[in-house]
């Protein structure tokens, strides 16, 4: 466990609202580069039309893709920024829900909005620096002290 | 896309009780009304005897409505508040989980609470305007500029 | 119902990194213990390589575990910090993720982090106290007034 506490809020919050049509995780990652937002908490709710996440598979180091085809309401879309080599990353997973209400979801990799995404980013603090994981090759928070 | 950034946080955060029984969609809107709430993050968990959650269906141009007749936990609800005529309007988003561990969501339309709901609603701006969109009818933020 | 709005955010936010191998449960516990956190939002995206969630049953008055024996994605992490004799009692729900993307949930009773847990608590009041509801047995949030 590695622990920070956060004594100067930036009070910063941004809203994105991504219009039917739009790519959410580029949308959001250029937002984010906009307004040089490089620590936060992300939520967002609204529709996809269509989506792809992933599952992490421990064997391959890579994400296995799982494509969703259909109209699917964004039940939650939940995750966090942090920063690689002075730049923002968006580490965000989704619920998306069917039509007959059962879900499916993993790691957001892209989808396409319809017919609204409305993201609230939430910043935390000056900066959650990332650094490449050996064992996965995935980039994880570092965390203080390290 | 449209970004909204905000550099005037108000600190306002509204926390929320459901008692057994109650009904959730109006005991928060009833909250945001009496606390003229009109923008902000919804976060939730508890547990629902019973819900009613909705998958919109794009060539009704209305919600397709999923009953959902058991005791769930409330994994997540998530969503905003934003304001319409000057009122505000809560969007929320729910995963429900049955006793099995499978889940089970939509658009929350109404639930039946039991034994308990925590909501906490953190204020993000003086107001995030909805406007009515033509193509589906529903009230969607419109963003800055629009 | 039961509202209660809080004027005096302390601003303090909470990062938790919980590393390969870590019970997530106890590890943000003892975070909140350290830092003296009682309320708040938590906030969660990751892995796990086991998890046991709950249901709560009415009948038992108790929570039927549900043990998930493989490798998933924690889609959604969300819940809150209460306190209860001065200490903090963490409340959080989980949506995970397999690798065909279905998913599983409930109230996270405990887990074992693989690769990261990223853990984000906004503290958002000085307190928010937690009594036995004499019907479950369980420690619900009194709200104001109780």
């Amino acid at each position: 466990m590695r622990t920070e506490e956060l004594h100067q809020p930036t009070g910063r919050v941004l809203v994105v609202v991504c219009d039917k049509g739009e790519e959410p995780v580029s949308v959001i990652g250029a937002a984010l580069r906009r307004h040089d937002l490089r620590a936060g908490r992300v939520t967002a709710v609204g529709g996809f039309q269509q989506a792809e996440v992933g599952w992490f598979d421990r064997e391959r180091r890579d994400y296995r893709r799982i494509p969703v085809r259909e109209q699917v309401e964004v039940l939650s879309l939940l995750g966090d920024v942090a920063s690689r080599d002075g730049e923002p990353v968006l580490h965000v997973h989704a619920v998306l829900g069917r039509a007959d209400g059962s879900t499916v979801g993993g790691h957001l990799l892209s989808a396409q909005v319809w017919p609204t995404l409305e993201v609230i980013v939430t910043e935390v603090a000056p900066e959650l620096a990332k650094r490449v994981d050996p064992e996965t090759g995935l980039a994880l928070i570092a965390g203080p002290g390290r």
